[in-house]
């Protein structure tokens, strides 16, 4: 089914967005508004973004010495996606934005995202102007936040550091107050920044007229030391080239130096980069360092840059599923047209007979449907927890509480389940090509390619386990699970009006019923051992069996919502549909008691073995 | 634990391979001869492949319109290959062979497998010879498969067609009686061949003086008609140059045309063709076609390439099976070395501590163990099938037909296991570097891709599920799988004797029941059903089924021979073999459950979803 349609059943007759515009902030949207975007979406995402996605993978980003130079696709492509608004999508109608609901946004998204993931990524230049409207000050989201969201200037996220990695608390960016006057600089108190920053995605490039670096450093104590943890973190504006209070280029480079492009296994449509910040390459204004302006408070700086993680997080899970989206179409495709073979038993017995195409071999439809099953499913849930965003943005105070906390809970889910299935559909993608699919004449080994980051970039799939059982199953008392046991029991009830479902409800409140089970029961033996290192042993296979309930229920759930639109059950779409959700459950869902048993029984194998052993 | 050592210990105290110095044909060797040819392996794989691995993954082959280039690195790490004599490792003393056993060729071979997988695909020249050896005339050994051996000529195998993939019976390569005299040829029966052959690996290239091609043809009938299906299929010897009877090129080009070279996602040091034999492009001879001689008798070609087909599929599982490893090595290594964060719990708050090595990390433990657990226990199961194919061709008759259906049965296990397995060791390898394995700075990302070929050539995972399901659990009214009944139980047996393995039998046992029963279950379905291509829809979670009961079995052996070793359990090494075989029976057993279930209930969601549904 294409993209276009999959999305309109889920947002229309499952997550009934169209009624978001009974609310005040979405008043002037109506489904008509949101399939204009949709449209505009799909043209320019067809026109500049998939015709290129091979180019951006063999003419990866190069350093001349002077310059980070990328295809000329690439420069185009962002230009038509910044004309198209999107960039400020989510935004007030008085700067310029579309006031567009996230659900409708991340929607939207997903045709760039299919098309080419890599020039597509356009997600940290919005995120670091959306943290901006949230904590900068006026001043600060008018030079910076609007000039990225009308496409001046593009946007990073600094975190992570060569010797740290995901450990922020030892980042050991130095940042200290620019002169006596620091604090009366219009942009924000000035500091002199000096430090490396590792895995910055587009950290270089001519793109745009300036990039706007978010970073994160700590400000020495009074005896010059870095205090160590995260609470001594800020945050900071960095620009590459100095702006006055206008948000025009002074003709200043501030101290930013390329230090290296890292050469990847895929996304190469993007730059991925360390830089140096204060080295001493570009001196400025007569100091050392690199000048940056504080955002809010000091010692804040990891909340503010957590304030933005669920729709990061969001959108890395939708990245992975349009990979796994994308394959499936390819793959799907292939299958239709490639002769070859004949059925087996007595239908093949003619060998003088036309080979038959492939689609009709069991194993390559078996291969297609966990496809369709892994992306159309990790599809609707990310849609789901973006729907959840805006419930938490614009519901009533009761129920934006509750979708807060659900997200919070969802959220590991929403970024790790399609960044490990839908890589898995890039791989079934890939066989299903035979020969073919190993070469590079075909897209989908670059698919799959592409989609091995998911499960590594913004919190590695270990990190989003021990969030998820070490963190979010246990806040606020265990209040967020009991939501998300209250919905499960919903739909499992609701399936059971079903005929076609029968079975499904019960298997999922079993399924269910075991990983609740399997949560109290890591927590025991947390008491029992006091040591969280083995406690969280085994979060991931706890977060993979987690996860397959998750989409099990989502699968159930778009089940009902496919058989309750009237006469829809013999639609072909509605087939498919129904024979997913089926898949769902008897392909995959079994799968959860290996995971379990583990988790179950304290399993502490791996930490028991000694070093020298491995 | 190193790779030697771990050969060491499956080989001679495991497999106890030193006995076979008891067989007439390998009496003059022992226990050292072998250890020399391993150190020797060792050492040139060290020199002469390891360094060049990632040369030859970003030198890819060229064609520059005369000949194919690969890098200078290639041609001398394969002359020394040659110099070793492992080419002809396996060949009578008489003709300059070493008379190895098949298990000390296979586990010597590891060492350039782990080193660099395409340079070190010597496979096919040994196997193009091997092959000769067994059916070719005294002339055609003398003449192609010596010089093979010698590494003066190389070989290919040519079987697939581009209109025609896995599907053999559509080759529609011609061969025609060339003249009257065509029989007369002291070479072989001549005949001009003319088609286009697809996936050919080493089908062009510089790097010996001529290369031995051996073609699937057929042979029209008196009608000028080709016979549809398998059974009209010849094999043919197509030299890339013509020769004389003794062997030395006669000046001529053969009518073999490069028309294409692959260009791959990984196993980038070896070239992969399409090859035109008969286009025209190189008139030879005053008639038109390649010239081909026939091997042994026509009709027979497909029983002639399939004799070496266990053993070839044998060498894939190797090849897969050593990426694995040389990833587990690397992300070893890596672990240990990289310092990042801080333990979980009370050990970890001090924020001012130093960070620790992320093999302190739990979740980083787990995915070196599922490493282990993946790339030794795939290892010995290698061995042991190249144990079983001593046991055929050097054996007591009894054992010998014994070994034979064994082995029949466990080939597809034995090549699919490792290449779905050893593919997810190398992502875990990859997690385990985080960022840095995601770059081509690290050598993982190129494991991983050079590993995704392994599911495919050869027979793809779809073809080894059906050769499992479909014939071999049947073949010889199931006393294949009789026979793998008998040695698990008597492994089972062997297990209870061991205190620290309590309760591995019994869960053995029982996962092997549960395979038997789906296997009966399966035909009764079949039976039912009367539609073969349903009741193989679910051959390939099947066969994954039946694998990790396999392995099961594997590992559980390994743990009873580490246990017989007097003292050997508090050996560090033997204490590394004890937690990888608790880790599959604790984490990966269990995952059975859900493959058999789709078996068992004879599932046919995938196979009943109209086309247009998908």
């Amino acid at each position: 089914m294409s993209l276009r349609a999959t999305l309109d059943f889920l947002l229309y007759q499952w997550l009934d967005a169209e009624r978001l515009n009974q609310r005040p902030r979405y008043a002037e949207h109506s489904r008509e508004t949101f399939d204009a975007v949709f449209e505009t979406c799909a043209r320019i995402a067809a026109d500049k973004f998939a015709p290129f996605n091979r180019l951006v993978d063999t003419e990866e980003p190069r350093f001349d010495g002077e310059k980070v130079i990328l295809p000329q696709a690439t420069c185009e492509a962002r230009r038509a996606y910044a004309e198209s608004g999107m960039l400020s999508a989510a935004q007030d109608y008085d700067i310029g934005g579309m006031q567009l609901p996230f659900v409708v946004e991340s929607a939207a998204n997903t045709f760039f995202a299919k098309a080419s993931i890599s020039i597509g990524s356009n997600m940290l230049t919005s995120g670091n102007a959306n943290l901006l409207m949230a904590h900068g000050s006026a001043l600060q989201k008018q030079v910076f936040a609007r000039n990225e969201f009308d496409g001046r200037f593009t946007g990073t996220m600094c975190l992570s550091e060569p010797q740290a990695g995901s450990s922020l608390s030892d980042v050991a960016t130095r940042a200290v107050p620019d002169g006596a006057d620091y604090e009366s600089d219009p942009l924000g108190p000035r500091y002199r920044l000096t430090g490396n920053k590792m895995w910055i995605s587009s950290g270089d490039h001519e793109l745009s007229e300036n990039i706007v670096h978010l970073v994160l450093a700590k400000i020495p104590d009074a005896n010059g030391r870095l205090v160590p943890g995260v609470k001594g973190i800020s945050l900071f504006i960095v620009p590459k080239k100095l702006v006055d209070v206008d948000g025009q280029l002074t003709g200043e480079r501030n101290d930013v130096a390329l230090a290296g492009l890292n050469h990847k296994l895929g996304w190469r449509g993007t730059t991925n980069t360390l830089l140096n910040f204060g080295e001493g390459r570009y001196p400025v204004r007569g100091a050392a360092g690199a000048i940056g302006y504080r955002v809010g408070n000091a010692g804040e700086g990891l909340r503010y840059m957590f304030h933005m993680m669920n729709e990061a997080r969001i959108a890395i899970g939708m990245a992975a599923t349009m990979l796994g989206f994308a394959g499936y179409e390819a793959s799907l495709e292939y299958a239709k047209n490639r002769p070859q073979g004949r059925l087996l038993g007595e239908a093949g017995k003619n060998a003088a007979a036309p080979q038959v195409p492939i689609i009709g071999h069991a194993d390559v439809r078996r291969m297609l449907l966990a496809q369709k099953a892994y992306a159309e499913g990790a599809l609707a849930l990310n849609l789901y927890a973006a729907r959840l965003v805006d419930e938490q943005h614009s519901g009533e105070a009761a129920a934006a509480a509750e979708a807060g906390l659900l997200l919070e809970l969802l959220t590991p889910i929403a970024k790790s389940w399609p960044s490990e299935w839908c890589l898995e559909a890039n791989s079934l993608a890939i066989q299903v090509h035979g020969g073919y699919g190993y070469t590079r004449d075909f897209p989908v080994e670059q698919y799959w390619r592409d989609n091995r980051l998911n499960m590594i970039h913004e919190g590695t799939h270990g990190i989003q386990a021990n969030d998820l059982l070490g963190r979010k199953v246990r806040m606020a008392g265990g209040r967020g699970l009991q939501l998300l046991t209250a919905r499960i029991q919903a739909t499992a009830e609701r399936a059971g009006a079903h005929a076609p479902l029968a079975g499904y409800g019960q298997q999922l409140r079993q399924a269910w019923d075991a990983v609740l089970q399997a949560t109290e029961q890591a927590w025991h033996w947390a008491g029992v051992t006091g040591d969280a290192n083995r406690t969280l042993a085994n979060a991931v296979p706890y977060m993979q069996a987690f996860g397959h309930v998750v989409l099990a229920w989502i699968w159930l759930d778009v089940a009902c919502a496919t058989l309750e639109q009237e006469g829809d059950a013999r639609d072909v779409r509605a087939q498919g549909r129904l024979a997913a959700a089926r898949f769902f459950f008897h392909y995959e869902l079994p799968k959860i008691g290996a995971w379990l048993q583990v988790v179950q029984t304290g399993d502490t194998t791996c930490v028991d073995l000694i070093e020298e052993g491995f």
